[in-house]
């Protein structure tokens, strides 16, 4: 029989890695799934296990899928002509819980970054450039954090999509934002791209 | 085939479960795990389904054990004749972190609560009374929170174990602390218990 002792600290050590947990929450939560291990604990690690056998990467799109292609790039629904490219897996789902976007993703795994070596093959951006001709693509629209690597990757693409329409989500104060807690550059923003009514 | 988007829908929402993780900390997570699938999902999983066989109540003092009895219920080490008596799990871990206590511990599960209806019968109060005499405790220790419900907890139980040495650890200024921080109440158990130097 393994130690005990080592198969709980091994569980928490594990727990503690996860983003927004340290040790002190790792504790706190895996004393919680062995008071609820019916209706947590076990259900949490065949979930898991599940889940690490089926995920992985599309090979299209780098969402992610089951087989070699996600559920967005199997459906003839989605080849709408549009392609939006986000940096992550977490701003994908982020737009699809809008349920405002019909066409299909390009999701990049981060932004160009010459301090931490990002280029331009770490991002599926030459993927992109494929995609445009294979999937008729009209319109490619950037959904990029309005951060300097975010901007910066979108200028890249820009340049890299001679000929193809790139356009980038409008930039402005978020509804049910109030302006006495809007940063500076936020409210620059709004008013440059101020419409009239 | 399972559903892949609902293995993983089912993971975030079970991991939204976990106290100190909200839907988004949860999706967080569970994309943070997918990307570090060897080093991190995997073993998570093996790691729970592990303790989730193994890990049940000490019968004896109420820790989490492997077999009936707890390691500490089963070290003749520990059989100095102090018992120490702690709100929860994560408290008897707190005291072994600070390695200074080398008795046995009595885990209560809660305090007294007659709002929540949690009486005597509910805490293992009466199971404690059976240690006293078939363990030959000299001394019990309460180290019950220093809220309403934990002092409550320690005058019932000092009521129900006559002619035993029942102490309770000290209040005053935590190791590090600064009075501006603390609060009156402790300043004002620190200044009561001072000491001469």
């Amino acid at each position: 029989m393994a130690d005990p002792r080592n198969d709980l600290e091994t569980l928490i050590e594990l727990m503690a890695k996860l983003p927004g947990l340290g040790p002190r929450s790792a504790r706190r939560a895996v004393l919680h799934l062995i008071k609820k291990r019916g209706v947590l604990l076990s259900p949490l690690a065949e979930a898991m296990t599940r889940v690490g056998q089926t995920a992985r990467e599309c090979l299209n799109c780098g969402n992610i899928a089951t087989g070699d292609l996600c559920d967005i790039c199997t459906s003839e629904k989605r080849a709408n002509g549009q392609i939006c490219v986000v940096e992550d897996v977490a701003d994908l789902w982020a737009m699809e819980r809008a349920a405002v976007f019909r066409g299909r993703y390009h999701v990049l795994g981060g932004t160009l970054s010459a301090l931490d070596g990002i280029g331009p093959e770490e991002l599926r951006i030459p993927k992109l450039r494929d995609r445009i001709s294979a999937e008729s693509v009209s319109e490619v629209i950037l959904a990029l954090g309005a951060t300097i690597d975010g901007q910066t990757t979108a200028h890249y693409i820009v340049d890299e999509l001679p000929g193809v329409t790139v356009t980038s989500l409008a930039q402005g104060v978020p509804v049910g934002g109030e302006l006495d807690y809007l940063d500076d550059g936020t409210i620059t923003a709004a008013l440059n791209a101020r419409k009239s009514l």
